[in-house]
């Protein structure tokens, strides 16, 4: 059963020391008690494990419970503690309002665990155990990643080479499907569906004419059109700009490419959305790694890979259990970027949690970066797939992001406040709601009523979080909360906890930004002017051969992923508050095919961080004697 | 309890429906009959788990069992069936024979089982299962040395980097100890042992002197130096040769460099060969990346990171425990390159298993390659590290490669075979047993009894199998026996079962071939000519500049590891039998100091396979029905 936690020390102890001080709940324990049956468990030692997709289909009959979402106010680049919230606000309402309750949050790259300091469990007394497998291995979906991702990019560069070296189309058509020892040959299933997508209505080799051989054979890939990349789930700062192929054995196929981090993977991506292992299938294999010389896309199936991709997933799809420090159960599963992805955890974690709380249980569920690209994606993107309805929106603020808004002087990671934070200011808040209220009207218009969270940091003051609540409400929140989960665990989320149990009794009117059939320009516009403010949108003249390339391969049909800024409402990171009227330039757009949405470039996105001089990895090492970890966090 | 197989099937069937008919036991219940506590084991789903080091501790006053090493005979590109042998002995001796038994393989690279087709869990009816996880992620290890590599990699360039931009010794300094809120400074734990190694006897960083700061904060690696390369565990030719470091913001850091397959990876041998977390600890900080302009060797706890490298693998060091079609517990665990490491599975795992298994009973373990690489490395680094006494080689031969040894048709992956291999040959048998007797000879150079297992297939004929078994003999075998484990499980090594148990009860006399004092060059040509038959040794320039800079700083005493073909007991691939006076040329050698070996280069060793026109991956899928790996083998 959820525990109080009892005992909290002042002041509040490093993330580490709190995590290694609770003696974790046995995860079979928790599992059961969630209503799991063993047979649905994959164990991963005795505090994770993967649970089966089946659950769904055991639970089919139940009531989904409600469906919370956690996301922000414009953050500063210190963030404003959504995962922390999340995971307080879980343990109140589960250990201490006695409500059934799942907590869904993403995976965290183990790149920046190892650069800047920073964890990704939540934080103080609101936190995801264990601390270290959640920031490291966890049961090794992301390196899962990083193989499949890896292999599809080795299976592109030999598939060129190899044509190139096989000059006869009929050399290559009868490499790849080679006779056997009694002079048949057979299509591995793989290739059925490139002969599908040809038009090609043929099962035997030999039936097939020798223009059709070479259409199937040469996939006549361009180099230059290739936009897959390779990924190392490591920040490597020298690999974002590299040239391959300069072996002695590879000589004339050098090209330039890059590796990104595997968060940043397309197949991350499809971990998030996918809804079930035949969906998996269909989404791996249809990923677009780029076009031939025609022009027209080239897939991971038209490779033969897509099987192998699956295979390589197929544990991943699965979620991993583990628990909060007040031993409610947490599902971190997948988690993929919030600028050039959709930044929202996995939809089968959310779908199984809401069927195992039932219908007077909740499930909280967090976005990445700010409501306006993390919520809007949410909605439009993942609620779309998944078939999921949407209950609350809880809304994290707090007094020092608002005072930035307001005009306080520039937030720097790393660098100590200005007094300007640390002192009371209520004119810097009172004007800094104005990005508040976008927010909360932002989320009225998906029809899902919002209740903010005021995530209280020691120097706030009553009169600052009295005008926040005051103009929260005025913009129709149903409440506005103050919270101190960190410094006090589910004890200090309780009003809040309250405060979203009556905001989910409202009826929910969920529906849509816009619909799928409009074109890409509307879309994007729709986006950029309801949701960040803009007054117009301008597109490069590489953006507007994409969507004209895009909406004659039938592409146009895909929501929408911006990759944008979530230091400010518009592109610009600099303009605070809730800027309007601006203009948004769309510099590219990308299509992620295979994860089933189209992403605009509206400014530089990093895909790959760098190491510090010093980075985090110094702190960290095994204590000897105990096995345990120090240092990290 | 181990179960003997019934109901096998003719002809065989593919290696992993016969891996899929088979309903394997829970690894609990294995664990238990293996005599593991509960508490001993980390279960990854129901039928892997890992083993916690203390075992060895609990039980530490229980005499070990038979240690029993599987190696070959110089084989054909198709190998001659060592963990196949292996497995099948293993199933004989618990099965059959009622004998505690653990077998003790290596984990093999993801790369290979998508390229070019052959599982490595054994084939036929002695395999270990489950086999999909054998073949793929497992439970994650060799994505943790993935993971490790390359933030050592990643931490190299990041470091020059920054260094290069920071001209002042004193801000690197500052840098890398920050003073806290009240200005005081600490030095990271891993920053003493820097400390310690310049010679500087101080805890306090205030107490430095300028030129004790400068010496400590700037490493200035020499760019030129640095042979820590990067690892994928794919087969990605195109990255053998690459340039990193061209995007825009890295400009004029450009250098060039590689990528290795991860089973590569020196901390792949580190794993094989620690005896635990601390000694791991110790070989990850020193390993050596390159120089600074000093020529002075640069470790990885000179770059902070030793720490951070053994939290990522403090899960990996645990065996992992798996069992064989007939219920036998085994251990899958590290799997280093035979050529520039030294092909053997994990020391702490074969130390567990004699535990485990105890005084009466027998631990199976294999070598990579032939005995004149896998079986010297095993005894003279492997032994050496672990203190472990082994009590008898089984030597692995098969009819196809004495012919071939004899002076047969060529042997080509992938090629139909020469009817000089379908049908009987006594003369080329005759002439090729040559090999043999050199293999068996080395062994008891070693002071260990022989016993040869000829690995029966369908077309040896008994005379063949008369002639193998007479000359084995001759040259000092105990015994010479054919096992027939591949179409008939452990049944099929009954015989051969005997013979190792007999020969077990033989004093075992062991010796290494050389003492470490000896010089680089003594310990070299003592491997050459007494175990390869070479008649001279010859060095490159670069090979003798090596010789001096490692005796210069002290890692001439570390043990030999050759890097050497396979395919003949010379340099030489072609070179068949038992050639003798043959000049072996060191080309080059290179140093694992955190493994713990030199690897002297003789000849041209690739260390990133690729992939063929027609992968094997073009066959792996998911049964979207039953959720099983289909094609896999």
């Amino acid at each position: 059963m959820p525990h109080k936690l009892t005992d909290l020390k002042r002041p509040v102890p490093s993330d580490i020391e709190i995590a290694q001080s609770v003696t974790p709940i046995p995860i079979r324990q928790i599992a059961e008690e969630a209503g799991l049956l063993p047979e649905e468990l994959e164990l991963f030692g005795n505090y994770k494990a993967k649970v089966h997709l089946e659950v769904r289909e055991r639970l089919a009959d139940r009531p989904n419970g409600k469906y919370i979402l956690i996301t922000a106010i414009t953050p500063t680049p210190l963030g404003e503690g959504k995962t922390t919230t999340t995971v307080g606000l879980s343990q109140a309402l589960g250990a201490h309002l006695g409500k059934k309750v799942f907590t869904c949050v993403r995976q965290p790259s183990q790149g920046p665990t190892f650069g800047i300091k920073g964890g990704a469990a939540g934080g103080g007394y609101s936190q995801i155990i264990p601390m270290e497998d959640f920031n490291l291995h966890l049961t090794g979906d992301i390196h899962a990643i990083t193989a499949a991702n890896n292999l599809l990019a080795a299976a592109i560069d030999a598939r060129i080479f190899h044509e190139t070296q096989t000059a006869s189309d009929d050399v290559l058509f009868d490499r790849l499907c080679p006779p056997d020892k009694n002079g048949n040959r057979k299509f591995a299933p793989v290739m059925l569906r490139r002969l599908r997508k040809l038009g090609i209505d043929k099962t035997d080799p030999n039936a097939l004419t020798a223009e059709e051989r070479s259409r199937f054979a040469r996939l006549d890939i361009d180099p230059n059109s290739i936009t897959w990349r390779r990924v190392v789930d490591t920040n490597d700062r020298f690999l974002r700009g590299i040239t391959i192929g300069q072996g002695p054995q590879e000589k004339g196929f050098e090209r330039q490419t890059g590796f990104d981090i595997t968060v940043a993977s397309e197949i991350m991506a499809i971990l998030a959305l996918t809804t079930g292992l035949a969906d998996m299938r269909e989404r791996l294999g249809r990923m677009v790694i780029g076009t031939n010389r025609q022009g027209e896309p080239i897939t991971a199936d038209d490779l033969g890979v897509g099987g192998a991709l699956t295979v390589l997933m197929k544990d991943a799809i699965m979620p991993n259990l583990l628990q909060t420090l007040e031993g409610t159960p947490a599902f971190v599963h997948a988690g993929p970027f919030a600028n050039i992805a959709h930044g929202n955890s996995s939809i089968v974690a959310d779908q199984i949690a809401l069927k195992l709380v039932g219908p007077d249980g909740f499930v909280l569920t967090e976005a990445g970066f700010g409501a306006d690209i993390g919520m809007e994606k949410f909605f439009d993107i993942k609620c779309r797939y998944s078939g999921l309805i949407p209950n609350v929106v809880v809304l994290v603020a707090t007094v020092r992001a608002l005072k930035m808004h307001g005009g306080g002087p520039k937030v720097v990671a790393g660098k100590p406040l200005d007094p300007a934070y640390t002192e009371e200011n209520l004119e810097l808040v009172e004007k800094g709601c104005a990005n508040l209220e976008v927010h909360i009207r932002n989320a009225r218009r998906f029809g899902i009523p919002v209740v903010v969270a005021i995530n209280h940091f020691k120097d706030d003051t009553p009169a600052e979080i009295e005008v926040i609540r005051q103009r929260a409400i005025a913009a129709g929140a149903e409440d506005a909360v103050v919270s101190t989960h960190w410094a006090d665990g589910g004890a200090g989320a309780v009003e809040l906890g309250k405060a979203v149990i009556a905001a989910a009794e409202k009826p929910s009117n969920f529906r849509f930004l816009y619909p799928l059939e409009w074109s890409i320009k509307e879309k994007i516009e729709t986006i950029a002017k309801e949701i960040y403010g803009a007054g117009s949108v301008t597109y490069s003249d590489e953006a507007e051969r994409k969507i004209e390339l895009y909406t004659r391969n039938g592409f146009d049909k895909l929501p929408i992923c911006m990759a944008k800024t979530h230091l400010s409402l518009s592109t610009d990171p600099a303009l605070k508050g809730a800027p309007k009227g601006f203009e948004v330039r769309v510099r590219d757009i990308r299509a992620s095919v295979g994860a089933g949405f189209l992403y605009p470039l509206l400014g530089e996105i990093s895909t790959m961080p760098g190491l510090p001089l010093r980075p985090a990895f110094y702190d960290v090492d095994l204590n000897l004697e105990t096995g345990k970890v120090v240092g990290l966090f």
